[in-house]
């Protein structure tokens, strides 16, 4: 069952769906009555952006901590037989665990951390909840990248996320260099919605979170925002992070070199924004790859 | 009929071939007599790292020139048929077209340049000839990298060329920035060679010139370069370009970006390093990917 009818400011896949710009009716950040570790500065620059660089998020020992922490998740062969470890195609290279935070205490409390939850709380003017939690390693030699996307174009299709209401930190475990597969993002995009083309497949996060084929804006639409507004790319040492809005376009090349590239990517959600039924699947996704638990973060 | 015996240098491939890094016996900058654009500074950096960026090699009229003649050549019915046409792997793109020099009047004069020739023979210190020309166009959105390699182990390998007297120039026809597969270095590689393991299947650069398999450097080699002096990376503006080592450890990543990057690819092998028999291969590669015509070029 889809639903994708005139009250959706957001339409997209579905049949005889096309690719379009749609501005976008809701804000970046939200009017908020709490204070934290963004200035206002960073919000109005996440604003008008989508997307704020947040260096040294992380301290040296707690970055060493959190990669013994994958280190151990990748190897331990409970989560590799898991549903929620995803491998890379083509290999048995560990590419993401899910739902980490309930893998891993010392992830479950990074997520809950002030320097974190705190930030999202504050763009998103509300309690939020973690919409999704996972852990990406991606390999030297041979690690394959994510084509360009919205992730909220997603969520809004197949996990049933009524606004982009959501805000995401991916903290850098490894150093981020220009040339191993480091996040490119299309600045200010997040203030069009790029609906796509293309029905979404049953079961279609099976595939597509080894490697995406529905729910990614065509070439015409790339170029136009590529040419606004150029390419950013997130370089920095490890302990940095980025926080970006949920439909910010972004992709990451391959990754040859001998340098992985690995993250803790943490997706907040607005409590006043829960799921519901998918706009354009048959299904919603599993629990592990968008929360229905709506409950307050604290 | 391979042959590589005791009196070979740089022995690389067929049967026991062992992946090991073997010390160059050979220059990088040989004693020369000629004079020309590049200055003693260049020389010695060239010699030390074995590349060399040219800032404003072409002037942006040249580029364009250049430019326009790529897309004429792209698009010419009997050059896409022509079997010196590569397309990319997957689809029907002109990744490169070989041995453009002589279909193009435009590159002929280009190779011929004082600023690309007469850098040649100041570094390998004689006449030079073209042991080969392309031009190597990678798409936007979907285009494939070259994973890492030496140009003189393949050279060596497949077409029998003696000893890494040889320099290729490589000059950009777009904007090369760091997210679109810009060519990645391992600085001062050259001065080892990454002998690899594995033989050469027969025919092999009807698939090697898509997506080289064979005449790759082992991970733990890879490693060990890059641990040492790092990777740089050739970013610049159109009409600047590359000159480096034929035993140089290169490769590029992937595109997904809207900006193709585009480049003339010229290598010069000095007049006194003919090309023999293949080092490890059954047959030397066609004339148009590998000249046995060792006639000056004037």
């Amino acid at each position: 069952m889809t639903r994708s009818g005139t009250s959706d400011l957001y339409p997209t896949r579905g049949a005889g769906a096309a690719a379009t710009l749609i501005p976008r009716e809701h804000p970046t950040v939200w009017p908020s009555a709490y204070t934290g570790p963004a200035s206002d500065g960073d919000l109005v620059m996440h604003d008008c952006n989508g997307y704020l660089k947040l260096p040294d998020l992380l301290t040296a020992g707690e970055v060493a901590d959190h990669w013994d922490e994958l280190g151990r998740l990748c190897t331990d062969p409970r989560v590799r037989a898991d549903e929620r470890t995803i491998v890379e195609p083509g290999s048995e290279d560990v590419r993401s665990i899910f739902e980490v935070h309930r893998l891993s205490d010392a992830v479950a409390e990074l997520a809950r951390d002030p320097r974190v939850a705190g930030r999202a709380r504050q763009v998103l003017g509300s309690e939020v909840y973690l919409h999704q939690s996972r852990i990406n390693y991606m390999p030297g030699f041979d690690g394959k990248g994510f084509y360009w996307h919205s992730d909220f174009e997603t969520w809004h299709a197949e996990d049933g996320m009524p606004t982009p209401r959501a805000v995401s930190i991916s903290i850098a475990l490894t150093d981020n260099h220009a040339y191993n597969g480091g996040l490119m993002v299309l600045p200010s995009s997040h203030r069009v919605f790029a609906s796509c083309a293309g029905e979404t497949p049953d079961g279609h996060h099976e595939e597509s979170l080894r490697s995406q084929q529905v729910g990614t804006p065509d070439r015409d639409t790339l170029r136009a925002l590529t040419h606004r507004h150029g390419i950013d790319q997130f370089t920095g040492p490890a302990g940095s992070a980025l926080m970006f809005d949920s439909n910010l376009v972004h992709g990451s090349g391959n990754n040859i070199t001998p340098h992985p590239r690995s993250n803790i990517f943490l997706v907040f959600n607005s409590v006043e924004n829960p799921l519901d039924e998918p706009y354009a699947a048959g299904r919603p996704r599993p629990e592990w790859v968008a929360s229905r638990d709506a409950t307050p973060l604290r």
